[in-house]
């Protein structure tokens, strides 16, 4: 029995699957040097106490408290931070224009991102975010810096510089010259992000085409190229809203994931942010491909003109997990985002005008729970990534937050 | 100019009406000895200068600190404390036997209400109700204790004694034993709250018949009698669910509304919880009456199988605020219910099923805004129970909540 660097004696929480929450009472979990679970074992064990008597260091949780997987937040849009919780009146496509490519725009300046991003990934992690994927901006450096905020954080995150060219669907001054350049550009930032110092592994690029209403065609090609090239993953946005749907519909002939198929966009681990338009054949592409989808429900309330249908998705073995879309979405982490999944998934099921007779409503089969919605935040979405992160497993690094059922003020209490 | 027991220089928002929020910038607010508002006054006035100088006691607020008006929690039960955010898998009619009785019933232990109440009270007032309409059990002792816990807190407080005799929809250990009792049960606890000492007036009883299903036509008539006898006001339940709706029609052959109108419940500052089945008719109805709306967004979610259509409320004059309905909603305090309360109205704007076309799938008119929300939830909050709170107006309570722009770790910043 070798001797961990890290013990950690608490009870444990995981969901390993949509429809199972295991409760591990009372165990220890055997750290190694370089952060990884190297076991999992029953406090009273022989094993546990040994690793208990000589692990470098030991953390023994209290009685109030629990040990739960980090939080995968899968969609965060790291530039529009100040605007959170502001600006939500108005439909996605005039809500880029008139609040959000301003900001963004102003990431140019290296400065004022780091100033960003030291006060977003500390707030993140505070709210249980300990996995992050980020849309950045068009700007290598300021998304270089952002990579550089979450390790100094120690967060671990996707970081991908986004791409987008496209005339009609963004500003002048805040776009790629053209796809050459921005193909160019993506590669510039993968080998700068590669590039930083990063013993732990935390942080890797992701390519990121806007989405396709924002994007050429060349561009769109030559970023799927560039995934193959490089085995980069991709996140971009994918049948958000009724808009968008129908943009790509009338641009491409196709729906938006089998374009994105099209360009080589849809690779194994693709992120597609809200998929809340997504029909049956579209979602079996998803599972075929091995792409998930970052579910924003609290967004989407705002923006996708629908519920995006957990619970059919899951039946069809799309991988998902939970985004906040910050700041589509008006609120940081990923509990508000549970919570959110769920009542929007009833929503979706009893429906919600109540002039329609009650049996014509809703959909059935629609609702799903806080067991399902705890799974996508940790696990689910770890496996939309193939991410080692999620579970309490031997080979997965060690992750975790702990809940404090004592704290003052909290409504979380333990009860008979 | 007199001096007055505190001064407090701040900036302070209010939300007059569901559509204008006010920011008076840097203010001295003079409160008398007994927590009246006298005076509010521009910082760099004459008075506001004297207030300051003459103030038995002052505050002074940090650039990143503002003043808000107290929430004010229309719908609290407070026995389902302990199963808050538990238990939510089942109808309403379900959940009340399989969840809420047992645990409600347990209040005959006054010892156990106590500790409940000592663990709840603080905890709302941590999230910022500083004004709460609690629903407690049918025992007077435990509500007599309720209103005891929030004198002792601090915290402004409509407590009810739960009213409910119906065989067919209450338990047998659970309710009180005829109509004749329970109306004296109720005047009981109008006399045991009353004869507690109360120098500032924070508390208050409220006339409490659980809903009408739960109530014979007796017991209903008779707590009608002693309202209009006593002048205490009147909390129930109303029109809530599909079910509930239709029981009530299929009983009394009467929507819920004129049905709690005929036998005197529906008063000035009647406190209806839900309404999310009210027609136009109903809503005049409560208009005419002077009763008021206590809006519960996310217990609505999960059993009233529809959206309350607050619009339509407030375009038709009804008063309108805000509940958490603690424990048939899972969260406590009211800023998560602001945000809900605009977020379930999107969804019923744009509707949540996506295999409708766009133009079909939502109600025109539905949405509200956060300023609408921040209304409800103080102003709209205060003229449904006719208190004098949620407002920066002299003879009115000071009766407020600070909320720091700079505390660590929380994402509510103040950006250029």
């Amino acid at each position: 029995m070798n001797s961990p660097a890290l013990a950690v004696r608490a009870t444990v929480l995981q969901a390993p699957t949509p429809w199972s929450l295991e409760v591990l009472s009372d165990v220890v979990v055997s750290v190694s040097a370089t952060g990884t679970i190297e076991a999992v074992d029953a406090a009273d064990s022989d094993r546990a106490r040994h690793a208990l008597a000589t692990a470098a260091s030991t953390v023994v949780l209290g009685d109030d408290q629990r040990l739960l997987p980090g939080l995968v937040d899968l969609h965060v849009h790291a530039p529009q931070w100040p605007q959170l919780g502001t600006g939500l009146d108005v439909s996605l496509e005039r809500w880029l224009f008139q609040y959000t490519f301003a900001l963004e725009a102003r990431y140019r300046d290296t400065a004022f991102a780091e100033s960003v991003w030291a006060a977003m990934v500390p707030t993140l992690l505070a709210h249980g975010t300990t996995t992050a994927v980020y849309f950045a901006t068009t700007h290598v450096e300021a998304t270089t810096a952002l990579a550089s905020a979450c390790l100094a954080a120690g967060q671990r995150a996707y970081v991908g510089r986004v791409a987008m060219d496209h005339p009609d669907h963004t500003p002048p001054d805040y776009r790629d010259p053209d796809a050459e350049q921005g193909v160019a550009a993506s590669a510039a930032s993968i080998r700068a992000i590669g590039a930083l110092h990063d013993p732990m592994g935390l942080v890797a690029p992701i390519i990121t085409p806007r989405f396709i209403p924002a994007c050429s065609d060349d561009l769109l090609g030559g970023l799927g190229d560039l995934a193959a090239h490089t085995g980069v993953t991709v996140q971009t946005h994918c049948s958000e809203s009724d808009w968008e749907h129908l943009e790509v519909l009338r641009r491409h002939g196709r729906r938006d994931a089998h374009s994105l198929d099209h360009f080589g966009l849809l690779v194994a681990h693709t992120v597609l942010a809200h998929g809340t338009h997504l029909d049956d054949a579209d979602m079996d592409l998803l599972t075929a491909r091995g792409a998930g989808v970052a579910h924003c429900p609290l967004s989407n309330a705002y923006f996708a003109g629908a519920v995006f249908p957990t619970a059919r998705a899951l039946a069809r073995k799309v991988r998902v997990g939970l985004g906040s879309d910050v700041a589509g979405g008006s609120h940081p982490g990923l509990f508000t985002q549970c919570a959110m999944a769920v009542t929007a998934s009833r929503l979706l099921g009893d429906g919600v005008d109540v002039t329609l007779p009650a049996d014509r409503r809703g959909v059935v089969g629609a609702r799903i729970d806080a067991v399902t919605a705890f799974h996508l935040a940790t696990a689910g979405g770890a496996a939309v990534l193939g991410a080692p992160v999620g579970l309490w497993e031997p080979g997965r690094a060690f992750d975790a937050i702990a809940v404090d059922l004592a704290r003052e003020g909290s409504a979380l209490r333990r009860w008979d």
